[in-house]
């Protein structure tokens, strides 16, 4: 069937798919989940499992972001969150758990998560988060804004970040500036003047990941941590992301910028629609290199959200995107078994990377970059 | 995908879609918000946003008429609607209250509607409110039915109306009268005798929306303010209007007619399926050069329904066409808010028009016309 | 689109639309309700509306028969019911209803059922309960099942009826009949040997239709009277009957026999997913002649089961096929007011052939059989 | 309409239906019920219905097993379950029920049926089994995981089984094996050292099927028995099987592995998405020679788990996939009841195989080979 769809005289739209349309077929021999790995590298940084963590507030402080590097992941720590702003963010945090035990409106948690980012940001609080996840030994990473990374990158090099998130709803490569004040980001030079590798999004189309792909950028995020029930940019500004096509899409680019460039590889992380296990299997088999992972962990006991879940953009303080949602019990699960078990639970919430691996020997693969080609039907 | 589908053997219906399943796509470079203009002009008229009110007592009384011209959109009173036939309309509107606060039945409301429109138009009392709205220096604008626009048209324009809206549920450019008594409306020779521009509609499809700009309207609404929950035009009739069809179907009548005159460019004004700023940036996206805003509306603390809403069809007397619905809370948000934020709801029922910008900014458009381009995917 | 889909490899399967899926676009010049005729006329009887009733004893007793022919429609008496099997069948009505309000479950109500119908058929009764329609003065109709045609046709002639309705949930020309005991009906010889106009059914396809077109019937049923919660066909057999297509389909028939026999135009009824007066619109616009309406007559102050709704199917012995809702308030709304208003329900539930008129109206179509052509979208 | 769709840039997914989306057409002559055989044979083995259990404790005892031969189908022992392993299953099966009556979470449900897996296989006990069936004189079936198959077949066929069913949530001709210990299940080898007819499964795509057959299995497994609300592939792995589409392919295998066999017949056994009689029918419809039944037989009044039903994945030590889930009340009604009525609960969950007959008569075929045939629609 033809991709384009004529939605009235003259005007056609792209048919568009997301992760719960898709589904994995198995045809090819099975094979043991011994002999299947889920090594990730990205640059020169290896990972077990091919999970980057969704940088909220919510799931990771610098404290999570070590225990996510100790169990074999990317624990990512947002620059301009509340680690950043706020000495005793525990205590801080509190005032969210506390306004939710009162079961307040969804509209007066936002408030407070708005007001507790009207703090200023602090490079010396920032600049300890870091140090205590580099003091772990574990790959250092952290997100910036496109609007904010010109300023706080310096200080977050200087305090050991290996890895540099550049990230936003959305992200152009060359931002249009006309009567605005202020130098918008130009992310190839900015790239080009780095040291350490950047990864950067959200994209969310084969034209946006190309032209970032172009910035000399060594991963490009496709989605912008799409989570039904908590983010909303579908409702406020119309625009949305159907996952397995974006993903698709990002994994053509990176196709054809391999070729256009000889060889250069640039990973494609899906940030979006992942809820379960199978979605992160899904992703991968679309074309992912790896998912960023947010909603999920906000079911370890380690989250600082215990069971609460939001996204970064809940914090605009004129127009959020992101609602806050208990989306987990509040005592949790511990990291480990989160991510690999074992479990009793049926439902693909637990055991999530264990069960990465089981789908890829079911359906007969042994690694990430093989798993991307199987077979896939859709429904609908 | 061709756009028409066998149903059976001999048939063809067109393939049509909703607002609901079509989503934007950012697919250029961004830009910042201040570069982003939404200023709107039909005729001599200009408006900050592309915000025509639907015309409906739920949402505009003469108060807010002013108000929501003052916040740079346009206000329309309803000429067949409460303040035409009621002296003390906010006695009036109590009793609706009041039978809501009582639990009654949806059909006890539209009870209670019909039988304060079964009281006569007087023509003085109209004429007080459209000067009530002129001296307050905002454009003034009123909405006629069809079947009475000869009749009160007169005294409207005496009283200052400056844009005149001819609005059923469906509307032809040429009544068909055979047998039946009084003369139907020719819109063409009528819009003829006038000096002030006239919006017209609803539409439905292509062919109706062309004969309809052939009748000399400065503007051509398409839907017939279709708000789920409350509308019931496809339960009671079998006609339904997806959205995103009618809106690109009405967008190629404007821009054949555009060619067909040399340079006649009339508004397509899109009046249905808006409940959020998505739905808002998705009518503009899909060609609409503004939006008639209902359900919407009913949110600000200044609208005369105090969180009910209903269209005027509810008030016919064999057959009504609306419920009656409280879509919002009793006090609500101040109208400027919910226009323009800022806000702590993340939901896209506040900060309206400032999401609209903010959506153009981040698909990287400056103006509306050039945001009827934008590229567009599709579900389901 | 083709509508043949490839469901696997090697089989197709028709893409079949329900009522739900299709909507009507006027796109003509509208007129007034009252130049519009719903005028019906099959075979020597005129209906004023194109109302004939699903032949269930939940909405029709002799005294409703009546009362719906005076009304302009057709009320069918199930020969085969509890009119023909009980004296007194208010008290036995009761039984049901007194059921209902001690909460039985639905398999408890099938079973009372089940129970009542294993009263033998006692011809006298059945005669007068056909008497009571013929004598006042409308046009009297009975349905009898194929398995009973023969047996029970001579009684029901004797006793007056004018129009024979031979309706199962899925009938055929010619039952084939290879080792079982007892003759099955041969519907060609049967309607040649009866002096009555038949309508038979119901039918689910074009080749059943022209099949039974063929065999001298006036009209030809399409659909089993689904209703949704009430009838479980689907779940039962896995023979579920999406209503446009099967509609289209039929009219197909009817156009294709009407060539073969050079005049001869046998109607189309359509008995299935009725539920609002836009659903009766939907079926003439997808070419229907007349609707057999179940369900929503429930809602009728007159009809027997006081708002509960069954089909005959509820009663089988082994397999019953319907369950038995309560569809509608127990006091009702009169017929009068059902069929043509005045309503204060904006719901599509009542006024429903008053709704019809205006649907006409407002796409442009005076009469049923040019409104058979109206344009059609579908959604899905 | 093609069968591949554009899912993204470069990528084709193939376009799958399940069994809710299709329904049987009847466009036959009907015939007489007492004119259709449901009769079933594979190799030397002939059924009455077309019934494999789906081999979960949750349905089958040895005392079930008999029951449900003596009813005329095949009832199925899993070798790995609890009657393998405790000598007093009922005992044990009151945890379960006890647990569930203190309204446990589902995730400490399934934690009881780990914990009781937990114990090991007894070859006595599973022998002990075996021959309470066999005894009975009706035909013995018991299933093996791949894993264990090589491990505890000699003792099955010691103590009596005739019909042997390989079967895991996916199953391949032969496992890969790379760096794992123990030697994988070579299923070519296996079956040609077996002296007794093999069923082997599961299969979700026309390759796998091919391959199986390939093997020597006298039937193949489509599905892997996925039940809504209680199987969880699709959450924990990214795999689901539309089984409508899934069982159509398989059919295309039996086809092509026939010619290319010149003769040999493989039966193609459904086991998935079947809740009610109207989706027995739909597989049969779509091609299955059988249906394998889980959740419908919850219902029996003889079953284990007193209206609870779980799959064997459940008891999966470390990634279960199945929930435990109450389908039935626990009281249920007597099996042949069940399978062959009379009822009077319309919902087609009793009388499960008087209504296949009933469908077939319907659809105007005599026996299951022929039904195969039947036309289809498809909605969605």
């Amino acid at each position: 069937m033809r991709d384009l769809v004529d939605i009235g005289m003259g005007r056609t739209a792209r048919r568009a798919y997301g992760l719960d349309e898709v589904e994995i077929v198995p045809s090819r021999r099975t094979r043991s989940s011994k002999d299947v790995s889920t090594a990730w590298q990205i640059d020169a940084y290896r990972f077990d499992i091919p999970l980057i963590t969704h940088p909220t507030d919510a799931i990771v402080s610098p404290a999570t972001a070590v225990a996510i590097g100790q169990q074999g992941g990317l624990g990512v720590i947002n620059a301009e969150g509340l680690w950043a702003r706020h000495a005793d963010v525990d205590k801080v945090l509190d005032r969210l758990l506390a306004a939710e035990d009162d079961d307040v409106s969804l509209s007066e948690l936002v408030g407070v998560l708005q007001e507790l980012h009207a703090a200023p940001i602090q490079v010396d609080l920032l600049s300890e988060a870091v140090r205590h996840v580099r003091d772990s030994g574990v790959t250092v990473a952290a997100r910036v804004s496109p609007q904010h990374a010109a300023e706080l990158t310096p200080a977050l090099l200087a305090a050991g970040v290996e890895l540099l998130i550049v990230q936003g709803t959305i992200i152009s490569a060359e931002h249009v500036s006309r009567e605005s004040t202020g130098e918008p980001l130009n992310l190839k030079s900015f790239i080009a003047e780095l040291d350490v590798p950047v990864i950067a999004g959200g994209v969310h189309d084969y034209r946006t990941a190309m032209h970032l792909m172009r910035t000399g950028a060594a991963g490009v995020i496709v989605g912008y941590g799409n989570s039904a029930g908590v983010t909303t940019t579908d409702s406020a500004l119309g625009i949305g992301t159907p996952m397995a096509t974006a993903i698709v899409d990002a994994a053509a680019a990176r196709r054809d910028y391999l070729d256009e460039t000889g060889g250069r590889y640039v990973h494609v992380i899906a940030d979006g629609d992942v809820y379960t296990s199978g979605d992160i299997a899904k992703s991968i088999a679309c074309g992912a290199d790896a998912v960023m992972l947010g909603a999920p962990l906000a079911a370890a006991a380690e989250s600082p959200g215990k069971g609460l879940y939001w996204t970064a953009s809940a914090a605009h303080p004129s127009l959020p995107r992101s609602g806050v949602l208990a989306v987990a019990d509040r005592d949790g699960v511990d990291l480990q078994t989160l991510l690999f078990g074992p479990t009793s639970d049926p439902d693909g919430m637990v055991n999530l990377f264990g069960a990465l691996r089981r789908a890829m020997a079911k359906a007969g693969y042994s690694d990430l970059k093989e798993f991307q080609k199987v077979g896939l039907t859709v429904r609908s």
